[in-house]
């Protein structure tokens, strides 16, 4: 049987020696042999900062999704031969999907995120610029550039493909190249999935490596700009965190560890409620998708004591008709567990937390199954228990498989301090209609956990279930979960990289950020800029119009044709006892229009639309016979990679005749590349 | 001499031994002596957890915003007292007031941010909501709750005033009580401020407590809802990161240690320019200040290697005229170090570093003093060194005080990769009036920096300088730097709070969140939303009005009226061949102002003023022929603790027949929180 290779440094690395074997969950038959017996792990990471790196950096956010979405459609054509792959590892068709399928759709929804909320360029600026002095010559601004390293990814057996594309995608989209590391026991599909990406040679050489087999002497070369992500045990994650060379260079270290995620049934869901229902639904299938193997499955379901002896009864009849057994055969439900090992570790967890509690359904040594051989498969029965909560085994052993524990509560205060008893989750959820009950539920229950899930009749239809991290959304929990934070959108691609405040004068923050910033200069050209291409437009170009005096006439038309007769526009007596205006004022809305009305440069030109505002203030009340003037400044410019066209996002400020501005906002408009 | 207390659990607690005394740094008097024996470690967190929290979490950020700054006017008040015992630190009057002064301004600065950038709720909203399904019936929005632990807050001796209050204040505002350790030598000084604080009552008793000597078992009882902040050498933070209890518990941990920063000259600041001057005067300004006992300090300064001697020889000029002695002497420009051990180890560093380089200015053994004993005080001579920056011990020895190593470089390459070696630093600088070399040197050397400044003649007026943090700004830097992040606004007190990723329905999410989200029940009742005060006003009350039918009459006039004759909506033929358009469209302004004129109601009433729009985009064209349709719905409601009125944020969709939103958007106004 051949060994896995490794991809390292530009080339496929063949192991120095046979390796290990790799089993088919389902039937024991060996399907790979795995080693990385001779790679070069310094070698592997100096590969990556000094080729990948800086090939990443070239292109910007959005050649970066570009690149992200390309991927995903070639992986999408091959996902059938990863779906018989990954059977192999236990799972059925539905199991692979949510792994393969999850995976490919993290890599859309990154390519999605990075082209609408991250700039068409290198350096993602955050947040507003910070005023630091009086006189607005010394200001400030936090920058994000990518971290000079690499993301080393070690990833879990469970999700051999979403496991390594979650941290895959966000790494490249930041412009850090990625050294991913998959368990053993399911490596081989992970190792296909990296060949299909390295031969589809969409992705900039360096960017991805892949080690399969044992991480050697990877970690003792760890520096300060490289990144290690861990998803796995609680156990692996403290040995890594506390790594010498992660200590001493402070090494970003973000760990997803399996916790014991708790569901909670709440009080007005009795039998025949629709929320009834859709708990035990949801308890039962996140016993059995991947035959439990999912760090943020269901531990520990807490309902209220008068409805425990239904639900457990409700959950035995449906899990009674989960049919075990080859994944691959007709009307399985539940596949195997992804080892032998794996069955033996779930049935000494389930040994102890049988010593607090007892079976509600269940053989944890005995499993009929389909088209399979039991012990030769890693097999086991889904099981379901009930429990004291009071005793502390529930809140802290997991069973890593289809295995969960009822628990009885009495009151909203006792099952929050019972869902934070198991001292950190990656997620919860609440299955009830009732409003209030939900928001103490939530709030007294964030603090434990990264994410929580409402269920009730009303998103049910189109709710993506408590198991299943969300790629913009944040995966990780405090304590026992890791401490750690994958995903979140855009959040973890700033993860891998570094937030540096930048303070000088505005001229300075304009040169560094590439976006015109308040105070720095202002070109007033010959040229209007509505009348610049895209290619020809410079941050800073101005135009500066009006003046245009406000006259009585002008506020009761306008009041009259939009119909906007708000007393402060229109009723002197009672404008004058506003407390903020002291007396008739314009309209916002004509001091936006006439401001409009002076910068605007109304013929064919390369200015093809105004498609919203940002920001808006109105500062100082406009009042009849003040007369304003308008300073439109270009400030952003971002071509789009895919379109003729792109945005400018302008600067507007309208003064009154004292120099005071009356408005200040972003007006954002579509402007084509070149000239028509 | 009398044992500092400690305020723990509620009580001044007395040391159960002598404790070991604490010298005045310019005279070798003692001041006072320090021991923590007998402090009941587990106790006081649990103390903090159970009262200080809970009180804190009662009051909403704005409410704790008022607090922090009443303690900041307090404090301002008694800040005489303090220059006086800070003078026995070592410090110049100068020194005490960047320490003290410095301190209450990060006070003040975080309650101005609380008021302004936190609701005035106890919930923090994070980001937008993320639609998660096409039907819109299942959504998400990530909120941040306290952590439900203690922050612990270990300082260094540097800054007794300003590092336990920078710590303190994003904590504070959290909602997370503090558990303030400061560093022994000068623990004098923040012992006294925390008696001032806590004698003032303004805090909530549990909010902050104070260990005055070691932190015994402390550690031990963290749990993963505790937070761990520390400030000092960075061989102590590989000790505490690598705790086990830290460790075990994913505790977040976040260090800040001194680092080798750096300044670097521009190839274009020869002799004569502002910018050599202003390079040279912060230099010796940095190695002086605070007897250059600041982890921020430029430890190394590269300059043109043509331009080194020049840099020398102007430098060591002003180091010169430094005169030091007895701080509180009049002219002593530099005090003593803090105490006779720091000198100790500022001279073995010393040795270390001239053994890859040489002396420009100073005697490490000998300085003259004024009105003190050279010996029984730590004084110490500014030393300014010069070396081969490919040695590697000026990358990597401090010498935590008045000393400095000028290097020579010849390319931009080159000096970004020298301030790269540094491994990680909290602060740099770049003094140059070249914005090619600025943007190049900013970019290159932003991954291993917390913060950048640059310096030259247009903000060297108002500049803060190279070694100050700003409370605004992120402090903190990678690697050598202690990989953590302080202050930086806001991001400091979500620091202190967890994020969770929260799912379910708009209306669910509205009563988590207290925001009316899109999609969650509108209530039109029979009073118009604007006739409710703030007190009667709900999230979710809404207003429907319309259809307004726009004409072409509408358009043609309003863009003769306001001037605004952009050819989209004038010149039927040049509009019909804009590719997003294809014929006259009404003007987005003209859009808004009809659908205030349909929402609107104008008597006078509790509504004072429209402040401002955001997120406005226009998401449909509008045809002549068009009916429109507003629909106003209250968003956010929040009172302003010290006026009467708040905000309100309405959600305002106008849609066309076809039920197409044309505009989407928020208006901001201000609502009376009576009935006028």
């Amino acid at each position: 049987m051949a060994v896995l290779r490794s991809y390292v440094s530009g080339e496929w690395h063949t192991a120095a020696d046979e390796g290990v074997p790799l089993h088919d969950a389902a039937t024991g038959e060996e399907v790979a042999r795995i080693s990385s017996k001779g790679v070069d792990f310094a070698g592997a990471l100096e590969y990556g900062r000094r080729v990948g790196g800086p090939a990443l950096r070239e292109l910007t956010f959005h050649q970066r999704a570009a690149l992200l979405k390309a991927l995903a459609s070639h992986l999408r054509e091959h996902r059938e031969e990863l779906y018989a792959l990954s059977a192999r590892t236990g799972a059925t068709l539905g199991d692979s999907k949510f792994d393969i399928d999850g995976g490919i759709g993290v890599l859309f929804s990154y390519a999605s995120k990075g082209k609408r909320e991250l700039p068409n360029d290198t350096v993602y600026v955050e947040g507003n610029v910070e005023p630091l002095s009086r006189g607005g010559t010394f200001v400030a601004q936090h920058i994000a550039t990518p971290l000079r390293g690499v993301a080393i990814q070690i990833n879990a057996f469970n999700f051999p493909v979403w496991g390594p594309l979650e941290k895959f995608a966000p790494a490249f989209l930041a412009g850090v190249p990625s050294l991913v590391k998959p368990a053993s026991s399911t490596a081989y599909l992970t190792a296909r999935l990296v060949e299909l990406i390295i031969e589809s040679g969409i992705l900039p050489e360096g960017s991805l490596q892949f080690v399969a087999g044992s991480v050697g002497d990877l970690l003792d070369h760890v520096t300060a700009q490289d990144l290690v992500s861990f998803t796995g045990s609680a156990s692996t994650a403290q040995k890594l965190r506390a790594h010498p060379a992660i200590i001493r260079n402070a090494v970003r270290f973000n760990a997803e560890a399996d916790s014991l995620n708790c569901s909670i049934l709440g009080p007005d869901a009795v039998k025949g409620t629709t929320e009834f229902d859709l708990f035990v639904k949801q308890l039962t299938t996140e016993m059995t998708v991947k035959a439990g193997q999912k760090c943020t499955a269901i531990r520990r379901a807490f309902v209220p004591a008068s409805l425990l002896d239904d639900v457990a009864a409700a959950a035995a009849e449906r899990l009674a008709k989960v049919t075990v057994g080859n994944p691959a055969a007709e009307g399985v439900r539940m596949g195997a567990l992804a080892s032998l090992e794996q069955r033996e570790e779930v049935r000494r967890s389930l040994k102890a937390l049988l010593d607090a509690g007892s079976v509600v359904f269940g053989d944890p040594e005995n499993v009929e199954v389909v088209d399979a051989d039991a012990e030769r498969g890693a097999f086991i029965s889904p099981v379901l228990l009930k429990a004291d909560p009071e005793r502390s085994e529930p809140h802290e052993v997991e069973a890593f498989g289809p295995v969960s524990t009822l628990m009885p509560y009495t009151s909203t205060e006792q099952v929050v301090e019972f869902a934070a008893r198991g001292g950190g989750s990656l997620a919860g959820s609440v299955v009830s209609a009732d409003k209030e009950f939900v928001r103490d539920v939530v709030l007294g229950a964030a603090p434990y956990h990264g994410r929580l899930l409402v269920l009730d009749a009303d998103d049910a239809k189109e709710s993506t279930g408590h198991g299943s991290p969300m790629p913009q959304l944040v995966h990780g929990g405090p304590g026992r979960a890791g401490g750690g934070e994958e995903m979140g959108g855009i959040r973890g691609v700033l993860h891998h990289m570094q937030r540096t405040a930048v303070q000088g004068s505005p001229a300075v923050l304009s040169s560094v950020t590439g976006r015109w910033v308040t105070g720095a200069p202002r070109t007033e050209g010959d040229v209007h800029p509505f009348r610049k291409s895209l290619a020809e437009l410079k941050i800073g170009d101005s135009v500066v119009a009006g003046p245009r005096t406000v006259t009585q006439e002008d506020v009761d038309h306008f009041a009259e044709f939009t119909g906007d007769t708000f007393y402060a526009h229109t009723d002197p007596e009672a404008a004058a006892a506003n407390p903020l205006f002291g007396g008739i004022v314009a309209h916002g809305y004509l001091v936006v229009s006439f401001a409009a009305g002076l910068f605007v440069s109304p013929e064919p030109g390369p200015v093809l639309a105004n498609y919203g505002l940002e920001n808006l203030r109105f500062l100082t009340p406009v009042k009849v016979g003040d007369s304003l003037t308008v300073t439109l400044t270009a400030k952003q410019i971002t071509p789009r990679i895919d379109q003729e066209y792109g945005e400018v996002r302008w600067d507007a400020d309208v003064t009154n005749a004292d120099g005071e501005s009356v408005a200040k906002y972003d007006v954002l408009t579509l402007v084509s590349k070149e000239q028509p």
